[in-house]
């Protein structure tokens, strides 16, 4: 019954990509803590680089900058 | 001062039916634990399917496949 | 599949109020949105007074004021 | 390291409000506790207003009613 | 600068298993994303089994009832 | 009616640290969206340093190698 959430910014990931991210946090559960596949829940929240920051600074803003 | 967060997939929830969830929920700390409906928040969010997995599979690949 | 998470201040709620809380949040998404009862998940969250805060006070302080 | 989440309304936030929320919610993890500001997050969540809901009512409902 | 956070039921994950799911959590989104593992942050929650519910049930009831 | 969510590792902040952050998060939401103070909520988290982790280790790892 695990719950998984993963915040990336929103920059293009596929649903490829996505369906990787919740294939391989789902067995992660299963490897380390013998979780039930059927019941773990893996939810992808994709952000705007103008609504994330990292050090007092948006990524849009690092971005641009070059960081 | 009760705080609700509900996840659901991107389905076609329309306004109505998240006004329900809205009173539903406060309703349900009001009527269980007594609190103040007018300081209690419920915040809906709306996950696209490709972001949202179980079993290890998207909700997209989920319901192509009939699950 | 819903994901519903409930955050409430730690102030005594019992096993049988949050069943109830369970219960009812699930019902709630059964009702509205016709969701499926056996994937649909509940997270209750009970917070420390020192570290909840509204109207830019801890409940804490608010309690001890009569607020 | 602190994880700072910020939920709000979507009501027009300009990317310049956002920057000012970023910086300043890094600069009080400085000021408060030491934290380093390079390894800060802040995430801003903006909500449709059906999807917010206080009182019992969605913000959409609210705001019609000039509350 | 992903964030990933992990809720589980509180049942004795040991410092080893949740050092796993860190590493685990982290490599997952440095190979599907090519994102920097130096700022990915991953937090893991445990949740008392009376806190958690799933098919309107919670997890102490559903132990006791062995499904 | 913002949310602000804080997560922090477990190190010892006081109940004064927390009143800070609880009043600093609230006022910079008041100063640049004009949100209003009395319905604006902070929840602070604080977080086991083993359930925390950064570069792929957790920061009880990292306290004891001196990162």
């Amino acid at each position: 019954m695990p719950f998984v959430n993963i915040k990336i910014t929103k920059e293009g990931a596929t649903p490829e990509q996505k369906a990787q991210l919740i294939a391989g946090a789902t067995q992660l559960l299963v490897d380390v803590l013998g979780k039930n596949p059927a019941t773990t829940v893996v939810v992808i929240e994709e952000v705007e680089t103008d609504n994330w920051g990292v050090g007092g600074e948006s990524i849009t803003f690092r971005r641009k900058a070059g960081r």
